[in-house]
């Protein structure tokens, strides 16, 4: 019952060291190191190919992201179950990168970088957070996770996913007339959905248009989403204020691309969140344990959704 | 016992609105319209000059900001309570600037700017909060409140402050032997201290090299104590990596000052934190109430230490 692992082998030198240490009975392998193929019954990748078509014996597939965008599902047997990452090192990063990026844009941090390189001392009027609306798009534990402590700033916080949630504080709306609603009182939108064919492209004119004027875009979700042209042109006609991206398309983003350099735009490498080698292991081997006691898996993906 | 105000006029009239509303009994007056210098029985000011000494009837001396250093103490008869300015808002504005500054230098942000002006998209590695220690200088309601929101992000946290606190999952650390304890520690250092003659100068090249090496700086203190040159010369060695400053001295900073064009040093022209109106008027109300029923007003600061 050999795990193979296919990924950053930095990495995966850190995921063979612990899985060592908790499961030392759990070969553990690293790609292309694959050994017989017929004893694989567990693969953790980021991008595995056609590699699960070749391992005759797999069972499960474990994605290293919190997303499964990444995998060509037409190349997973259709009988195996797909598994994201879900840790609490991938939620750690996210909140850390959300919470800065509101807060930066909360207390005009774009403009006051403006002022600091004409070298002017211009204090603008301060507003209260329980002024500022923040609407999340995506509320799987990642939004449901940010939303929870930009609660504590008091912020306005808002929530959308596709079906209904109830969250304390929380002012949920779902489907096509929620994201309407929703967007109409976003000061600032987090996208944080998952790619699939509904959400590609999502981050359009016609949503720009719907937020309220001068509202701040940050972006964390994935790069396909987000229509870069539209983005440049409403950041020129005002109506969005500024944003911040750590997800392009494509990645990396080109250094000829004009998002560069916009002025209230700011740009990451895809870096708001990662998965940590040892909370990782742990998770695997705690769904390895529910695979094989019949319990469900946390992060089972439903194949026909896409997430 | 008319209250007389001092301060920005465009709050003043703010303060005169809420005023009339909570306390219509009590008459308030923004200067220069003083009316009749012996009514005056409280006054409320930024900068007063020599006005209490004008006002023969005066019993408190309330100051609208956090500090009271920008009050000439010399000025206000030494039989006066000075207060300062404790509310909700001020805090909460601290908590916003301190916890963005403190997580843009724990996600790099300083150098993935840079990155993103030179159009490089690399990423860098991601620490745990858990492995970043942060140490507040002051541990007043400001550092006790930024503590204990920093400290939900998993930052391992410590505090300083001239006698000795108890702080829970808060290392604590007093007195001279102390603050070299809590330096040696302090990848982010966060200055919350009040202007004192002992404060004054106090972030200079001995504090810097007492720090670990890289370590970043995070000042919303008063802009004296802070020697500037110490901190280029500081930033040129790699001693400190990175610096959020809020205060400079002087104040505005001046347009050829070296700082500005640091490029790792972040410039915002004393706006961390600011007292909102309506809060700071039911603070001054609860604290008049305090005084004339014979209990202690909140923020009564002892003339002797300056704070």
């Amino acid at each position: 019952m050999t795990v193979l692992y296919k990924a950053d082998p930095v990495r995966g030198a850190l995921w063979a060291e612990r899985f060592a240490q908790l499961a030392p009975n759990v070969p553990f392998r690293v790609w292309p190191d694959i050994g017989d193929p017929t004893a694989v019954r567990y693969l953790v990748a980021w991008q595995p190919g056609d590699l699960a078509l070749t391992l005759p014996n797999l069972e499960v597939v474990f994605s290293v992201g919190a997303g499964v965008d990444q995998l060509d599902l037409s190349q997973i047997p259709a009988h195996l179950p797909v598994v994201r990452m879900l840790e609490p090192g991938i939620v750690e990063g996210m909140v850390e990168y959300v919470t800065e990026a509101v807060l930066a844009i909360h207390r005009d941090l774009f403009d006051y970088g403006l002022q600091q390189r004409a070298r002017v001392w211009q204090p603008m009027p301060l507003r209260a957070a329980a002024s500022r609306r923040i609407g999340v798009l995506g509320l799987g534990m990642l939004g449901r996770s940010v939303l929870e402590r930009l609660r504590l700033f008091g912020f306005a916080c808002a929530g959308w996913s596709r079906s209904k949630h109830e969250l304390e504080g929380i002012d949920c709306y779902a489907g096509e007339a929620g994201l309407d609603e929703l967007l109409a009182r976003a000061d600032i939108l987090i996208c944080l959905l998952p790619l699939t064919d509904a959400t590609r492209g999502l981050l359009s004119r016609r949503v720009f248009d719907m937020l309220p004027r001068g509202a701040s875009l940050v972006h964390v979700g994935r790069g396909p989403q987000l229509v870069g042209a539209d983005l440049l042109d409403a950041l020129q006609r005002g109506q969005i204020h500024s944003a911040v991206l750590d997800v392009t398309d494509p990645e990396p983003l080109p250094a000829d691309h004009p998002l560069w350099a916009q002025p209230r735009v700011r740009i990451t490498p895809h870096i708001a969140s990662a998965t940590r080698p040892e909370p990782a292991v742990d998770a695997v081997l705690e769904n390895l344990r529910r695979y094989r006691s019949g319990e469900r898996m946390n992060g089972l993906i439903d194949r026909t959704r896409g997430y």
